[in-house]
């Protein structure tokens, strides 16, 4: 049997004070909606449509292709937003089952999704709530069972009276729904509330009181959090971050401290490689089999060959090779490709740049818009003198050259194979094959200059 | 009705295995003093009077204005310490109120002393102690009362009854008096243990004894916590802590994880700003709204401003405006001024500078005693030669100059609005408006050198 | 009585996914061995014998001088391992005592061990068998005890009826045996199972069934945790760490942050020293009274000298004196010496150097074989060009140099005491005491050079 998810993404987070919608804020590296939309993706529904609202346009760019969305404007309540939701979708067999979920719940797994739907079917329930017995259920609302499991009533916290205050299963707000009767409930919805809004809620409610057939299934109490304030998301973010470290972990990753890694969802890390302490790895980043990533490296949008060693380091958009060394205290902006065993050491900053195999810049340089040969040695110093204040030019040095220390290399210019160039060298034009590139006056020696020097300040003092 | 707060902060620490007074260890970036004064004035007391004993001279220089203190020498007990506080307060009306509280419980909360005091005024006794119910109490002094509530025993662990080992509520060592009863009992006091020492504890049970009313106020367990041993230091600093960040967190700051960020008290945050982890705010520091702070930024005494970016940097006594950009790998010292969308980048010191506005420092500089115009952009490499080994020298950098790589500027000097510097130049010589300053030979190029020198290697090796 | 300990260490790690031995990864630094090695040695024992099997030369190599070991191939359970072991030992005593203990429990203590050893002794039993109580016994051996607390059965799991299963005493799979009953249970031992393997357990029901004594002694129940997987290597991991610093902070060692503090075992830190979130002290690292190291440090072979400041660095086998200054990001690799009071400040790399006493390098520096002297003076952007493609050369420096900004040093080369180096300076020749060494050209000035070419640009692009 086939089912609909209709996610609740319009809410503002109004205790985030923050002009994004809730659901972007971000949980381990990504939207909350984006992990709520991985749950009911992997459930396998045949459709599903997001209900956005406040900045309803950074919601709807943030969703990936074959999701739908509607807007609900205003937002009155969450029996409202699945109204719209529905007109949005058509018309559907009464028999079709629809899954309604919060967008602010980012811990929610596929698989307690998948099984809410399964059980849904099975019993032929008229709905079906997916609640959580929690060992504090203050502020929920009570979930009351009948002797043969049966929901005979959902019970809000401040209607609730004593015997009802001790249960502890609680509503997550997540249901399942046969579609024939969310539609008839919706069209009997009575905002008879303070706020004036139509609940969810009174949607199961009011199938119970028809004497419809609600069940409940029970979840693990963490993946129904809802994030409504920045303490709950940074929460859910360390749970969430503890499940990609449980899975690398479990595939051969060492994690020296995973209370302090974090590791986006997607990252792939290959077995034997070592995390520590400190390491962000965003985005699309990779990292090979045996590579030694850490302390305190910032990698976003990069791929870590096998057995690099990367330290103390931070990647944007680069690509570090099997074998390479970088850090501590390296940069590698976008576009920066390190080939296999090559090295950018410390106080090193590229961008725009291929090294090639076991090509070394082991300190103190900058290079930017450039590529260096294989086996090539840039000293000490070096840069590349890319920006003529108006416009980028590139710098080409061959395989097996030796840029001196200190050397600047004013682009547009090429170092040839196998060349040198001299320490301190402004070096604007190129340099062929095999040559030296020196540009330097001669060293002069003043004999006594600093001993007078000093007499002259210390006359001058005293 | 007023009251007058005795902190008792003479103790040496001998846990701590430390020279410098307990109380002047840091929770949280500030001595655990500073935590119990910002509680006992937050009460708004007539007047604070400290006694202070080990290491009396820096205890006494960290107190605030209208803070008084009085030194107890020698150390003969928390008794004698409130004796000596007395004598240095002069005299009280008897129905004038004394707050108690020992100087090494830094998590002590200003609004549960102010409930202490409150407590005891309406219920007119004579001394009011403030408990905590402990699930493991044992250490603890237990807190005997009837079944009016009153206080009708203290109870140290050793003199304890199993009975009464099985009380949960403890003293904290805090309390308020009435002071005529206070001044009664201390003048009662006498040394009665190993130690010889006059106790405080026997003040309150001396007036048990006397048939006088003694009444007791629950507080949070967390609360009451004294500082012994730098593990409980460190135990107390990740509380007070999390507190700091709770109430970031509720005013709208993103603290992507609150377990590795440090932030003192008295730090402000402004909404939308997120901070990252590793991410140190310490002294008269502030981040503006929207800022994006971290990883591992160490910031002191500095602000960063609305929409700034620092990551992996360091800042003393800098300031850093709206919509800057600072790092990665960055330092800024004292007396360094960001002006609104400037930039420091990677590898790039600053101090004593001033950068104007929309100016760029990209990579691999020292600016000391600069200023830098609007719209500048300076060189990798540059740097400014301050220091002549006497003395510091001033460098002007004028607007829309362009700086060449690896410049080295000999201060005292300027350099021109717009003009330009040739790359690898030693400028010694002011450089006028819209001119070039260039110091440089011509490029020689020597063919076959490499290769020549690289037969002689061999051959020589061979 | 005197005894011998078997360690058990030929597993290979199967849900690691590593290549490496499970017992040599690492727990705080140090292979899993290594701390089990230490609680053996700890018991003073006639003689340790290290069964191996998986990566044997590897596990090999990391035992410590007067260790034993023999290879168990193939791996046919840990009853066949200690027969290995036994055989290796050759003959024992009768009454000797076999201490087995698995080498994959990483927290276990040296004093549990020797209580272990003296609790069999005093007893006079054929083996003894350490357990811990815990709150989820499930997948462990029960441990069946009758009134007298002597052990009755040893249940497996799968094993276990109902009541068995409430059993929360657990096998640890250390036990103590008198050498005659061990061998004779040995030899007896048959593969009775699916696996077809010999198990150790047998052993101990062995002697049971035939009515010999057994007896138990409980462990807590954090030191007989076995490592199985990553996830497991982690929380030891954070165990051990939390242990070591309990140490240090019980001796006057402040602790910022426990939690995010990574220090080796048996590396000494002196009282009053304060240790910043991030630091990492490693291998042969000790650092001196109240040095202040971090935040965010790598230390690895190297000493930190007393009253020290060192943070944003990473040091691998150097020597900072006491009062010395290093970092925010500096990088100083081995063979570097920092006499006391010098300063490696910002963005300065250091090899195989020696910095004499009160010598600064503040900024932007790279030296490599050079020797400093006293109270001299690097500036910003000095190199040391100790390569000249081939080999590497040296470069000394006197007292009371001042070496300009940019200075490079073409090694060899020697600075003179008191000698000047001129900014931007390419210093090929040595340069005499109290003398200058300058190689520079005349600045020129252009007047209207910017002006102009920014004018061309402009047509171009108009």
């Amino acid at each position: 049997m086939s089912h609909t998810v209709v996610i609740l993404a319009a809410g503002q987070g109004t205790r985030m004070k923050s002009a994004r919608a809730k659901v972007l804020h971000e949980v381990a590296g990504r939207p909350m909606l984006g992990w709520v939309l991985d749950a009911a993706i992997a459930t396998r529904p045949s459709a599903v449509m997001v209900v956005v609202g406040h900045e309803a346009e950074a919601v709807r760019a943030s969703l990936p292709a074959g999701v739908s969305s509607c807007v609900q404007e205003p937002q009155n309540g969450t029996g409202h937003a699945v109204a719209v939701a529905m007109a949005a979708i058509g018309e559907l067999d009464p028999d079709h089952t629809v899954l309604v979920i919060p967008g602010d719940t980012p811990l929610i797994g596929g698989e307690t999704l998948a099984r809410l739907v399964e059980g849904h079917h099975s019993s032929g329930a008229a709905a079906t709530v997916l609640t959580a017995v929690l060992d504090e259920p203050a502020g929920y609302g009570r979930v009351v069972r009948n002797d043969d499991g049966a929901v005979v009533a959902i019970v809000e916290q401040r209607d609730a009276d004593a015997a009802t205050l001790e249960i502890k299963e609680v509503n997550s707000g997540m249901y399942a729904f046969r579609a024939g009767d969310l539609e008839a409930r919706l069209a009997e919805l009575r905002p008879d509330n303070d706020q004036g809004e139509y609940y969810l809620t009174d949607v199961a409610a009011g199938s119970v009181e028809l004497g419809r057939m609600v069940r409940a299934i029970v979840a693990d109490a963490t993946q129904i959090a809802g994030v409504n304030s920045h303490a709950q998301l940074a929460g859910a973010s360390a749970v969430a971050r503890r499940a990609i470290l449980e899975t690398l972990m479990a595939e051969g990753v060492s994690v020296v401290d995973p209370a302090r890694t974090y590791v986006d969802h997607g990252v792939a890390v290959g077995a034997g490689a070592i995390l520590h302490p400190g390491v962000h790895l965003h985005g699309a980043s990779s990292v090979g089999a045996g590579a030694m990533v850490g302390p305190d490296v910032y990698c976003e949008d990069s791929t870590i060959g096998p057995g690099a060693r990367v330290w103390y380091s931070v990647l944007r958009s680069a690509s570090v090779g099997a074998e390479c060394e970088v850090g501590p205290y390296a940069s590698l902006r976008p576009g920066t490709v390190l080939k296999k065993a090559s090295k950018a050491g410390t106080f090193v900053e590229m961008k725009k740049t291929v090294l090639g195999e076991r090509a070394k810049v082991p300190h103190l340089s900058y290079l930017g818009d450039a590529t260096v040969g294989e086996r090539a040695n840039v000293g000490a110093g070096t840069i590349t003198c890319n920006y003529d204040g108006f416009e980028k030019h590139e710098t080409h040095i061959g395989d097996d050259a030796f840029i001196g220390s200190d050397t600047m290399l004013v682009a547009p210019v090429t170092i040839g194979k196998g060349a040198f160039t001299g320490a301190g060298s402004v070096i604007s034009k190129d340099v062929p094959e095999d040559g030296l590139g020196v540009e330097r006056s001669d060293q002069r020696v003043i004999p006594g200059y600093a001993a007078r020097r000093r007499a002259r300040y210390r006359k001058r003092d005293g």
